[in-house]
């Protein structure tokens, strides 16, 4: 069976709430980075044996928050030796804005796989971007690179509309189903 | 007084809408660029004399419209020259989903002011993204590059939120207001 | 065997000359996005039945070409559809700059291959940027989201520097090396 | 007189090294983000009293260090009362790869000057891109949104290129001249 790993930085708990969703989703492990911005020898590990990386971050003034790049920064280790060469990536993002600068965030991230000479997994899922569209719905903020998240700025996660929770939801087994798939 | 352009191809009305907001907010005369990618000479030469020309397309396919390219490309004439060197900038996009791929167009046409060696003007507005926040507040969408705007993929220009609209008219008064304090 | 797609625009030659490389490394069929940016039914067909995609443009003040971008957005009947969901992309560009704004370009052709919910390989070459680094050098520009290719401003295709051109065929032997591993 | 500053991090010296040239072009000051991403009062005060902002990193993994990230995170600080709003930003990067991710890089230093509400000044100088070109000309990287520069992985600041170095002198220059034209 495939293995997956959602490698996830979290300042406030919105972003791992989303990372547990999209580990569910996946049957995925969860990776944890601290607020020094570490992660652990045996996680390293985990992440090493995966065949698929999904890296989720808040978006913090317009990018992933500095203890997810000093993750990131952390790999160039795995980079020097082309470790996760052809392992598949997939990405998402938690902010307080519909919009922000979410964007800016997931390029990064699937620049952060290019660098490891990956491949992208999108989101692969139509947005709902009617008149009758509400925050219920599955991909109502319309994201295409990866999963997009909004958790307003007062509340914590159980205020993130039920929509985006369940976009993650499938977002994760989408992973889980690609990989599946493709990785023999 | 400040001179000041706004510069749109519209494909179903709603970018010209919010293109016209932008306009009466900065007292900017409008620029079309027409169906086939074109601009009349005069148009140019309004262009070639504004102070500041803002620059708005609807996000299609993740990116500004072709017809919208295709004035960009036009205006390598003006690039070889230099002849837009100094000017200042700023952009807006419109698209269906509320986030969709809206940052990647405004990462663009931030792109092209810096071939043109111009200057850039972001929205300058604080998000409106707490629990109790509308589609009918300013900057609801949370932008910071330049102006969101989004347009449900069913219903006209009449059927943009009214927190849109709003933002595009400050967006068009903060342009004047930067360039008129700014421009001798 | 997996079927391979290179569609491309070319303003000068230059691209073009790339693309048969890239063509010539996957055993891709070449399908050219003419002068108005049109491609003809058969060769959407041709795409149509692509195992991978593999996009490429000059980059033409700081993105790809309008021609690119018009036959990016007629792709958006397939995405109504999600004709290609879950297909492979991977992409390419060409400016006379060595850095240039290559990097947007290939931002945008990965949001492409996203908005289509694809799959997208990277580069997949580390760089060589040592001191004794030469323009001969496989990625010796350094990519890595995808080809990266520079050819001066007032020379043919037969000034785009050997390493350039080789690695353009070393990545069409990846791409065609990772579809046809993980395409049944 | 209009007062610039110059905030960078730099892990080996080559960003250090670059960032002195631009505030020598510049006549601005310097304020170094140290190795745990920290910034003292005093330059946080020299921050807030500038009129514009240069900002430099190194690109590593594809993105701004984690440091330089660190001190953009702590900036936030500033962006909830608005205190920058207005400021004029500028930006630059070096890395090993001739061209690498460092557009991405510049990208974000985009975003976070317009997440701040700030005017960004482009680099402003026309590419050295023709078959006679060499390092040693002023852009010859050809980058436009800020100042690229390269210096080889083996190699310390001494072995950045001349014409690199060259344009970060006039980009500091440029930055002052805007500036000093602009601000009352």
């Amino acid at each position: 069976m495939a293995k997956i790993a959602v490698v996830y930085h979290s300042g406030y708990g919105h972003t791992q709430f989303i990372a547990q969703q999209v580990a569910q989703g996946a049957q995925a492990d969860l990776v944890a980075v601290d607020a020094d911005g570490n992660v652990s020898e045996s996680d390293w590990a985990l992440l090493d044996a995966a065949d698929a990386i999904v890296m989720g971050s808040p978006t913090y003034m317009g990018m992933v928050s500095w203890q997810f790049k000093k993750f990131a920064d952390a790999s160039s280790k795995r980079w020097f030796t082309r470790a996760w060469q052809d392992k598949f990536f997939a990405g998402f993002t938690v902010s307080a804005s519909l919009v922000g600068d979410k964007g800016m965030t997931l390029a990064y991230l699937q620049t952060l796989a290019s660098q490891h000479g990956g491949l992208w997994i999108s989101l692969g899922l139509p947005p709902s971007n009617a008149s009758a569209a509400t925050r219920n719905d599955v991909n109502n903020l319309g994201g295409s690179v990866g999963l997009l998240v909004q958790a307003p700025s007062d509340g914590g996660a159980d205020k993130i509309p039920a929509g985006d929770v369940q976009t993650a939801r499938q977002f994760g087994e989408r992973v889980a189903s690609v990989v599946g798939r493709l990785v023999p």
